[in-house]
């Protein structure tokens, strides 16, 4: 099918959805009449839908915050079996997913002099405890990780290193790989240069007072020294006092402590294939969250979206491939889950015929493509246009990633999808205490759930089956 | 003067702004030409003026938060000694106040079932501390004050009371009225009723996570409860877990303090008039904040646009009348400052010819009004005629409040006026962690600056003294 016949179909589908353009539809190279009207039609009643929504405010509720090796953690996965199993999946099952428990206790921070005031502080995940009353220093400025890494070895000697890069926004979200790793590897650098503590400006676009979470790394052999991030007004207001030109001494109370081997599950379910069984398209997000928040945008949202959209796609019968969708476990410390899932099914894993993971919040989805063999192409193609109609752009350069959790079925060449939200907003609240469920508008993620459904009926039911490159 | 003559006199100074207008000016009752000049240039110099805002960032960030009798607080009255000094008033002086004083040490709550995770709280002022452990009960809710208040006697026994009335936007402050009831005297009605603590969905129209503190009593013979606020979402999640219908048990925890009477002071400064030095000018905005953030918007931001306000009415040389700036103490405990002011200069009181207080934030300030003897009517028609290049309407009901603090001066019905900030997201930040330097616009603070300036000028150098109703 070439672009200019495709135009047609999305133009018709968009101005009469009834059965009556089943005679247009009849000449797709991968749907029958009656298929391309249910896909329609499936489209129609997700933008109706609260099903999502329900899923998510009831994760973000029952459950709350579930940081991997938690109690809530633990409870997510049965609030997942649950509902898999009264949405009337198939087949739910769990897998196990071990990671390097960390738990945090409690967190603050202080301007000691030279004007005494509380900072909104959060420790950085994996960070290690301060002394019980904090760990005092006077502070030491650096623009960003760089020009730490460029100074001389003792430049931080006895000081705790401030590095105060401000992330961008952006819509891909392309402002977060340049200022994650001063979260990542930080500390070790600071501890490097001499340093007794290690504070950064949240990785977060917030224009509030929350401090930005996440995880961050310890290197053998370097000293371990306290790793944190505060608020972008409490950054402010630091390098304000800063450049002053008197010396700035802060404290920093973080009790925290790794706890050694935990255990989670990733929860899985599928709706099996008619024709196809072991063929499947996988769908999912991450049921982890971090603990300062509900997780709702974080993935509580990809989670209920997912699960939404395979349920919606399977609305008139079931499919002629599975369709599998698979909650990952401890994402947030390192893509456990995802790393365990593939070693557990890396022998099935060439029957993955499409997967896509949502983990970028619930904004509307504005672009849609493809990682996939060339013979494939037509069929995206016809499923780009299916989603024309959601405002969703077809960028067709072929080179989707697919989600975070996808990584690690990297070396297997799946094809790979990427239905990609707008990330604008999504660093203002990734991360903090203030991702709850309010942030979530219920008619973006509807949209969300129509274009997952399209996707996945799309690539469950089509004549062609999809292969990588 | 009348209101045609005052909008041709508008529109000339709108659209033409040198001296060659002055035979235009010349016409006014209370100017000269040169005077009309003057305050029309005052005006341009204060929209380019950082005066205002170099002024906000030193108190809130060398200072930072100022609650009364804290070290903050007495840091606050050294700052505005020294400023004030270094502005070239004419006339610094303090006068002392006192005020039942209360601190907060530390403040955290959870649901403890049936989905444990923590809420964001804070103590509202003058609360008891709970037990070590917190307080640990059942929640039941009301949706408003007056629900509770209806409800049997023993409704609440053994129960912590939520009361979980949202407060309305609005662009005057109207919904806060009605909200703040529940925080005034909640628990003390929810006591009577047989509650073991309080909690209330905050005083706030924040869509982020931030609870709202904020003044409340006890009443003699009522058992205190501790009160607190939690955040809109951590409300809604409650309001979400209550609907479920099983029992929710939360748990309180806060530690603070009443500390007997504490003193502060009233930081007062003069420009003093040439001709009447008796009669003044006041006006001003509190010194003091709450804890939680650096009162940058509640009121760093008044006591910065009325210094510079008087600093530039004088850019021409001495005013006619003293104008005098008063940056009250321990507002936010109950008008400490502002009853004390009035207590010691009863005397002089009706020296004032003009007062106004900025207490609002520093959103632009869109309406004017007076509430002023009918004598004075013409001279504040001509100020409203100088101010409507700043989009400010004058609204001309004559029966202006002049800021909270001003209520005390009520009973000597003195000449008070409004300078009205836009307030739609005041109460976003109002008595939060969030309010902090960067929600203020520092082009919309020149236009409060340029407001005041152009209000003090005319009230300080007209040639008829306002008197009041």
């Amino acid at each position: 099918m070439n672009k200019g016949f495709t135009s047609v179909i999305s133009a018709l589908i968009f101005t009469t959805l009834s059965v009556n353009v089943s005679t247009a539809f009849a000449q797709s190279d991968n749907f029958s009449a009656k298929q391309l009207t249910q896909v329609a039609e499936i489209k129609q009643q997700a933008l109706k839908s609260d099903l999502a929504w329900n899923l998510v405010e009831s994760l973000t509720t029952e459950v709350g915050p579930r940081m991997p090796g938690t109690p809530g953690d633990e409870a997510a996965v049965s609030w997942a079996i649950a509902k898999f199993k009264a949405m009337g999946f198939d087949k739910v099952w769990t897998e196990p997913a071990t990671f390097p428990k960390w738990i945090r206790y409690s967190e603050s921070a202080a301007i000691v002099s030279p004007a005494p005031q509380a900072m909104h502080i959060t420790a950085l995940g994996n960070s290690i405890s301060t002394p019980k009353n904090g760990i005092e220093a006077e502070v030491i400025e650096f623009k960003n990780l760089a020009e730490l890494e460029s100074g001389p070895d003792n430049i931080a000697k006895g000081k705790i290193v401030f590095i105060n890069y401000r992330m961008d926004r952006d819509r891909d979200g392309n402002g977060y790989g340049p200022a994650v790793q001063a979260r990542s590897r930080g500390a070790v650098v600071a501890a490097q240069k001499g340093a007794v503590g290690y504070v950064m400006r949240s990785v977060s676009t917030a224009y509030h007072r929350f401090a930005h979470t996440g995880g961050s790394h310890y290197k053998e052999g370097v000293t371990k020294i306290v790793a944190s991030a505060i608020s972008n007004a409490d950054a402010d207001q630091l390098q304000r006092l800063v450049a002053l030109g008197k010396p700035v001494t802060i404290n920093i109370n973080v009790q925290a402590k790794s706890m050694g081997e935990g255990t989670s599950h990733n929860v899985i379910a599928e709706f099996t294939g008619s024709e196809f069984p072991k063929q499947h398209v996988l769908i999912g997000g991450h049921l982890d969250s971090w603990d300062l928040g509900t997780g709702a945008l974080d993935d509580g949202a990809g989670v209920a979206l997912t699960m939404a959209a395979a349920k919606l796609a399977t609305t008139y019968g079931k499919p002629k491939r599975s369709i599998r969708v698979v909650l990952f476990a401890a994402e947030e410390f390192g893509l456990w889950g995802a790393k365990a899932y593939v070693k557990a099914n890396a022998q099935g894993i060439n029957n993955i015929v499409a997967a896509a993971e949502s983990d970028f919040g619930a904004d509307k989805i504005w672009a849609f493509d493809s990682n996939v063999h060339a013979k494939a192409l037509p069929l995206v193609a016809e499923i780009a246009a299916m989603l024309k109609s959601l405002n969703i752009e077809y960028t067709a350069k072929n080179s989707a990633r697919g989600g975070p959790d996808l990584i690690p079925f990297r070396p297997f060449n799946i094809p790979a999808f990427g239905l990609s939200q707008d990330g604008t907003d999504y660093f203002d609240y990734h991360h903090t205490a203030d991702d709850t469920l309010d942030k979530i508008d219920p008619e973006k993620l509807r949209q969300n759930v129509a274009a997952y459904a399209v996707f996945t009926y799309m690539t469950a039911n089509a004549k062609t089956r999809i292969i990588g490159k």
